[in-house]
């Protein structure tokens, strides 16, 4: 009666109050989400979705996967006269039909048939786990391991974005720190000023030109091998609603954990001081406390990163997120097929040499995080 | 009707179908946990918990804080001749009278009478942000940011470690890979073959005799000079069943992130190839597959730290958590009370130098979230 | 910081592992469903969802509402070759082109141009309550009260019992027993051996041809008069599992009392003796047990409905459901604007007079409700 | 891989926001519950609690069962120098010594010896389908089914109370409106005025004195039979808040049935109209919709019951639950054991005859309900 069974996933569903369901994957009819409990009367159209859409998708400049998708949502429900109504929101992005086409072009094997093509695990993918797991396998794209799940998680969190503004003046910035070697010093980014704009200024969207143009040269140096880079993206958030988090198991920073390494590709997540802050002592690490002009009570300092005991406290959340190099790479590699045969694989075909620079799209992870733990 | 409200705190309960709810602070009766969805007939005693119990507990060591809480645990219903009878287990550790005094002890402030003091932020503390969530502070021990709530979360991994062991082989190990400046070399502990003994054969608990020794030297240090320091614990899980987590939001790593993160004093949380995986290419980090001799799927490599696309593969799964260092110290730190007025704030008393060597407890984090996970 | 405020509305989904999110409503894109957490490698096609929708939908008969629509559903994620993937199913029904017109047909009121309209509240609908929590109201179809959600519903129910029959033999069946006065008496429908074919012999959708017949006079009577009348349908499940339910907040009778008590229209549930229990002593009431020839332990009556301490123990479970009388009828009734303006409103168009003959659809409800339970 | 199995229960739980577990069964140390999510800066004392919980308990007169219990409660954690912390509020009620004797004397079979005792199943109880389930039995006083579980729904219920009197009027009253064939007639008791105080003037808990004699009578009448009856509990909501509920698979009637058939004994529910609202036309139930003379939108009648289209519109909310005849009574009964010999069982020693009068602590689920849903 009682053994060892893992209770099948449901897991596509994020949030209680403000809850995001995402559906579908590259070789079906679409992707796209639900969002239920989205506040009413929230001014809401799909141009207001798109701008976030269209910074996320593939084929943007020579530094990410040179596969077009247009990537074009409709709001199905949830909305009438360009408001919110309260009631579930349905959002659709079709999958084009040119896009089945080139997956298939993405991947193919040397030696290999296409039937054998299906049934080879690609290394460090979910192909193999997959299969463990559901005993089923879509070649295509990845199932919902492709990156283009991700619409779903960038159309709700364009939603929550547009209620954060809404209600409060929070600002949420995500920029890539580092590529591969090329690591942006602490200090050379000043979370108080940077905007937006200075992000997306250059490809790579990294708010320094000088790093910027080394961290291009570096992507293009691995994309003309064929093979792929990794890096780090810091994300903060400015003007957060003090008192978000609750003390136990729901803190804070273990929220904005789940979330981020729930991204595909994430190895590793810190907060305030991270890593570094175990070289220091107490007393060099702690943050005191003052009363500013207004008032206010601030941190001089901010090793906490803006989360105490679990708590927003009002100053600058900073984290820091680390994407391994893109699993894809036209290099020959040894694997297995799903009969345990050994066999060489060559993927052919376009993918990105470096993730990170779409990555930064986790900027709409905290607005949707926020609505999540908050009334509106 | 809609402004910006934090859903106030329900977050003390982890799990769906193995569901813990922890409760209590310093100040009041006791402290414990209710483990619902627990399977009948295991075999569980009182015993079986004070075990884990009494490696948690403060005072066992010079480098550990010299108060002694003798953390007594008692099976209050769900356990029934010595089995679980599938009902709510009810584990509960009374505070001991001396206890409170000890406490109150901790903590003394120059220059301020006791009535100053309960109104004082201590920097890094909770308390700052406790009183702005809850309006309401208890000076005694920090209430829930204590480190006494996790009693009932090691009492209920106790349990979950029973569950693992009666369906599965699977061994959770965690020990201590870095104290302040001393760090231990990647590869200097084999994941194959590091045994429990090896790790509690000292009392820092790196199973490293060598740089065990320089972890003290560092904490006794630090210790005489009433200053604290952090580092870093690796948690390895060894036959961790195939096939755990799920593809989009909930994935193993997601998971195991929200877990380790709502730790109290953690900073950061990496697996597999964590950080320093983003210094490699694609070619260098992936994990090739191949069949081993006994007809089973692996990986030559394991940058992957036992997980691809968010569920197990069979293969060691790793993570490394940052400690950050105790935020109590017996140094003079400025700091402000509740109503905003500056002071000078000297903690006297007893506290950790360094919570990392209790902080390895969280080997008993994974076989909760195993069963969290699954159905046995 | 504390005032009472409801919390938003995120109730559009239903089970933990099994989890259905319905959206939509009748004046937008379409309707349907995302279902998660289906096992994959279940054989299922848009046909198998096409026969339950078809039984749900209108226009079937005279005693029916006579709008016509198709209900086409698509199945975009979620299937691939045939079977289930694992991954989220996506369900989804376009509303029609006519159908925005023949909605705006169907309500319109004496004296009143289409603004006012609007925002008149129909007596014993949802308008009134819906304006006050949302502050937003459509007037065609009634929004998410619209019976055209229970599309949704009726699509997953339709996934449930194809995963039930693919694991066990359960049966679940629904019929009406009482329409307006027309009651049929305990006892003329064997629970044991009545068919689908048998409900599904007549438009009324009762079992026993001759009360059949008496309802549909019943509603013929009341339809050419302009009102409505209401009624009871009786479901039974034949071969549930045993063992479903758990002992204190979860007990089987509570999640059926709640799955059935979310349809529209619904007043009361009871299950086994029920409210006619209430004048039966407890010598009288009592099942006592027997073994069977089979050596199952079995009750010799049925008076537990199959349930016995929130756990169904193998006999069929039976329960009772109220329909109130529909709520929209063709008659002039006194009502209040949004502006409190007190108005004579006149439905005119098409409505249901018996919506019992449909609810019966419900059946699709305790396979839904099997599958949260359950893990297969 | 996939077969049918009952997800374990964890079915302890209710609410998300206010979150109540109780744990605890006769025989072991204690029962109580832990709130997880109340407010902080509530005023809460133990006599507060005590009040509700002599109000349920047994031994209070001759017409409920006799044993003696103090169910006396301590608070352990939550709670300082009179106020919630906003921290789980642990409640303990231990059981006393005596009880698990009296317990064992309650259950003794003629013809059989202590041991067989233990492994007959009562009829009507869950002894069976627990012992299916779970596999282990607990003869004395029958586990997590015992009545003495609701003991920590009052604690979280009393708690409920104090919060909703502090942000809201709203005030919840449930009487006994039906003993075996003693039938209050509508309308003779006047929800709009009925007082706490004239239902607790008599033993029974009917507010009119006539019916409540009528209705002891038939309780001592089965009582000295050695028999028992069942009947009907009538709860009403004054001043509850508008907007309750939501619409789809949440409404309040949904959530409301849910919490009333979760407590043990109840066969039936109905809101408003109920199961005699079927017997009238949609013209003749339909609640036109008025202004009164303070500018609320009101309803003429109320068949509605204070909820439409799933959310609460702020009229009286009233309830109908069936409890059915306790289930253990002084007779000799045919039943099985565990190893489905044929037996008669005849329980002697104490028990109620009549549960209904004990039922009404039902009103307390109500703030429960609204504490969940809620925002304070």
């Amino acid at each position: 009666m009682y053994c060892l069974t893992e209770i099948e996933a449901a897991g596509s569903t994020f949030g209680n109050y403000f809850r995001v369901t995402t559906f579908g994957e590259s070789h079906g009819g679409g992707v796209g989400c639900i969002v239920d409990g989205c506040p009413p009367r929230i001014p809401l159209s799909e141009a207001d979705l798109q701008v976030d859409l269209d910074r996320r998708r593939p084929g943007q400049s020579r530094i990410t996967t040179p596969r077009k998708e247009t990537d074009t949502c409709r709001l199905y429900s949830g909305v009438s006269e360009g408001v919110t109504t309260g009631t579930p929101i349905h959002v659709f992005v079709p999958n084009t039909d040119q896009r089945g086409h080139k997956d298939s072009l993405m991947m193919s094997f040397c030696f290999q048939d296409y039937k054998e093509m299906s049934i080879a695990y690609r290394p460090s993918h979910a192909d193999a786990t997959y299969d463990m797991k559901y005993g089923v396998r879509a070649v295509q794209g990845g199932g919902r391991s492709s990156a283009r799940e991700t619409i779903g998680r960038v159309a709700s969190g364009a939603i929550a974005k547009k209620i954060l503004k809404h209600f409060s003046g929070t600002e949420v910035l995500a920029y890539v720190s580092q590529v591969h070697q090329v690591v942006l010093p602490d200090g050379s980014v000043y979370h108080d000023t940077v905007t937006l704009d200075q992000i997306e200024s250059n490809i790579v969207r990294c708010p320094h030109p000088e790093y910027a143009e080394k961290m291009i040269a570096a992507i293009d140096a691995v994309r003309t091998r064929g093979d792929s880079i990794g890096g780090v993206v810091t994300c903060i958030v400015r003007n957060a609603p003090r008192g978000l988090g609750s003390p136990v198991f729901d803190k804070l920073e273990a929220e904005l954990a789940k979330a981020v390494m729930s991204l595909p590709a994430t190895k590793g997540f810190e907060f305030g001081s991270g890593f570094a802050g175990t070289f220091l002592t107490g007393s060099e690490h702690n943050d005191e406390f003052f009363t500013d002009e207004h008032g206010t009570i601030r941190t001089r300092t901010n090793r906490s990163g803006g989360i105490q005991g679990g708590i927003s406290n009002g100053e600058i959340i900073n984290m820091r997120v680390a994407f391994k190099p893109t699993a894809t790479i036209s290099k020959k590699q040894h694997t297995v097929t799903r009969e345990k045969k050994e066999i060489e694989l060559l993927a052919r075909g376009r993918h990105d040499p470096c993730v990170v620079p779409r990555g930064i799209s986790l900027d709409n992870g905290f607005p949707l995080l926020c609505c999540h733990l908050c009334k509106f």
